[in-house]
């Protein structure tokens, strides 16, 4: 019989950059440490104020195109001229919203980039650089702080999973879907495989991960300052390796019917 | 702290037309009666059959369209012809995959129609005709069941779900999705609230349902034969009365920016 659990950390305080986020879960976590049958996923605002990939408002200098769409969109140019930065193609901009498409790949709202107030500034927090490096930086700086315990260390190191929470082209709401990964597979692919009936399955390429970062999303209050999130019982997906990271989640252009 | 668990329940049996689901469910939970602080997620594969959503492909004659679409994407007329029906606008035809919206609005691949197989004789599954009128149907008749145990009455009775999988226009894989919905709040309303540092959220419409959907769907094995899920710690999100359904999280037509 499958399940899974899911739990939020409290006691996380709001991150500063150059924060250790491995030390500060490991501390959260009090005398309990994680095991390489365990998820941790973790909202990527707080792996954006570690890594401080943030930009004050009063720095920008928003240039011809951010001042037409800001004026459109009823929007900061400023912000718009950091979502055009961090963006590689606009898809639309409609409603305040712009949907395009990051350097990352990714097709979201705002490429990522999400409005902020780290000590009393304005700041806008934008997508880790490359969030599948930071999750494998989480997870070895996890994995050196548990071999400081030989009998903990045989128990493995978590999978970890940076979050964001995405809108749908059809669908009202956001969800969580996984940005960067180490230590799990992404997607799981049953295409060709038949059922306990021996019939062919219909859904057949799971997104494993990107259901795991909507689980944990469910786990937190949203108003509980909690970024991180403890799963159990996805140990069939997780690997000793780090693997491709979340990275093949990602539709590639030339695959997009809805540009 | 917030914390959720799921766990697929064991030793449903394949399903026939007419079968009384809630008893399933509560023969399947053996001693043990689900309460009102509890979602029971459903694959629709299990309401459809219920229900006799299900088309024989021997009895379909594919026209003019069905047949053209067919040839140039390589399937099975007859198949084509289905989701056709099922639609009311064909958006893209391309590598196999017919992406339309369907009768009750949503956009997905095939219009949400599944091969299947039962009694050796080659159907196609439908979604059910009205998913969340199936949900509250399948939550009255547990109603009427627990109501039986005027002790176990006491704790409510459990809301209830039905999900399918859907693909995403920019990421690979499949996640579950809510398509039909009895006593569960689909959608939690953040918008102009702040967190615990008093700043304005970010993430701020939160898909709850189909984030629960998704975490249900981690909680079976895909080969198990499971299409029941029961999940625990969402206690906030649910409600005595059956509420509004899935259907607030179908974005209307009129919003729709990539059709």
């Amino acid at each position: 019989v499958a399940s899974i659990s899911a739990r939020g950390l409290p006691g996380i305080p709001e991150i500063q950059a150059g924060e250790d986020l491995a030390q500060l879960i490991l501390t959260a976590l009090g005398g309990e440490t994680p095991d390489g049958g365990q998820l941790l996923a973790i909202a990527h605002t707080a792996v954006s104020k570690a890594e401080g990939a943030v930009v004050a408002l009063a720095d920008v200098t928003p240039g011809e195109r951010a001042v037409e769409l800001a004026a459109q969109q009823g929007k900061d140019p400023r912000m718009i001229q950091v979502v055009l930065d961090e963006s590689v193609e606009l898809l639309r901009a409609e409603r305040g919203v712009l949907i395009s498409r990051t350097r990352h790949g990714l097709v979201c709202a705002n490429a990522g980039v999400d409005a902020s107030n780290s000590g009393g500034e304005e700041t806008l927090l934008l997508l880790p650089r490359d969030p599948d490096a930071s999750a494998r930086k989480i997870r070895a700086r996890l994995g050196e702080l548990i071999a400081a315990d030989p009998r903990a260390a045989r128990a493995g190191v978590p999978a970890v999973m940076i979050t964001d929470s995405f809108g749908r082209a059809w669908r009202h709401g956001q969800t969580d879907v996984a940005v960067g990964l180490a230590g799990m597979q992404p997607l799981d692919d049953w295409r060709g495989r038949t059922d306990a009936h021996g019939l062919e399955l219909q859904a057949t390429w799971l997104a494993v991960a990107d259901a795991a970062a909507a689980a944990a999303d469910l786990a937190r209050a949203k108003d509980s300052g909690e970024p991180v999130v403890l799963i159990d019982g996805l140990g069939r997906f997780l690997t000793v390796e780090d693997g491709p990271g979340a990275a093949p989640l990602v539709r590639p252009l030339a695959e997009d019917l809805f540009r």
